[in-house]
């Protein structure tokens, strides 16, 4: 069955069983903070867990790294929006050991485009617009460096009120355990 | 206690409980899908409960409003290294009903922002610098029009293949339920 039809099946079922019920379901969050993490497939629901949040604990953001691309895109829009509107008081960074993007091979992710269908025309054009493709496709090498250059790149963002704790974190997908890269309380501006 | 404190006290009792091992960690997902939903805390878990996704299963993008601001931002470059390097074959975007994003007051976002320091000088530095703060900061009337935008933004870029479905959902927040806006099957170009 394809994964649209899969999916709603589920929920039909998930609706006429009231699973919702145990969910608890406030719009307001019970821990004041707002999370950048992966798209990892590994955290959808190990994140949560491990991290002891529960349904209206937390703001999630995901994208592909915990990485802020542009400074005024959709990532960085969300954590502002989160503080001065949301009422998010802390920022966590969490990166992940053995990241897709952390040996991103950008070559082989642009020669896959093309064998898809995009032409070098295209590309060209794109280069020509001021877009570094090689740049935008790009991962991290290491992934604590990774947080902290996501941190530094928050608390320097103009708009960042620099009395916001901004905490980094690493987490082990296979098991949850988290290294801590930065405690934010020891580096707010008073 | 300080939230990070509480949160690396949970995750030492997981560890030692090896709370994890009930979780699936396979780094290739089950459904080869990426789904772009919001960040309200509301859905960190009910998403994945509501949709029939479990641990492992798809990649999970997320920021205020399940929006594309940028079209070279972190978003983007999610949804295409998904596709191009991590074995995507379908796109979700999701929003929801009751969404923070729909009815927010950038005037009021702006003022917070000023009397928690930001001055008057950098705002207008970030302006002449080419930057729209009311647009970058600015919501949506309505979420099936934002679905729809968005579907557009990604089917409409010059590096996606568009023999990719977009299905478009909205759920809603309060019991998981779905209404489908796009399925994406029916449109994709062959």
């Amino acid at each position: 069955m394809p994964l649209l039809n899969d999916i709603l099946e589920h929920n039909t079922a998930f609706i006429e069983n009231k699973d919702y019920q145990n969910l608890i379901t406030t719009k307001t969050p019970n821990e004041k903070a707002v999370l950048l993490t992966c798209m990892d497939t590994r955290l959808t629901e190990l994140l949560t867990r491990a991290l002891g949040f529960k349904n209206g604990d937390v703001k999630v953001v995901k994208n592909a790294g915990a990485t802020i691309s542009h400074p005024y895109g959709s990532t960085m829009r969300s954590l502002l929006v989160a503080i001065y509107a949301l009422g998010a008081e802390e920022i966590i960074i969490m990166g992940h050991k053995d990241c897709g993007m952390g040996n991103l091979d950008v070559d082989s992710v642009i020669d896959t485009m093309k064998n898809r269908g995009v032409s070098q025309l295209t590309l060209d054009t794109i280069e020509h617009s001021g877009i570094d493709i090689q740049r935008f496709l790009r991962g991290f090498d290491d992934v604590t460096e990774n947080v902290r250059t996501n941190i530094n790149k928050v608390y320097n963002h103009p708009l960042f009120d620099k009395s916001v704790p901004i905490h980094g974190l690493v987490i082990d997908p296979h098991n949850g355990a988290l290294e801590v890269i930065q405690n934010g309380y020891e580096h707010i501006k008073q």
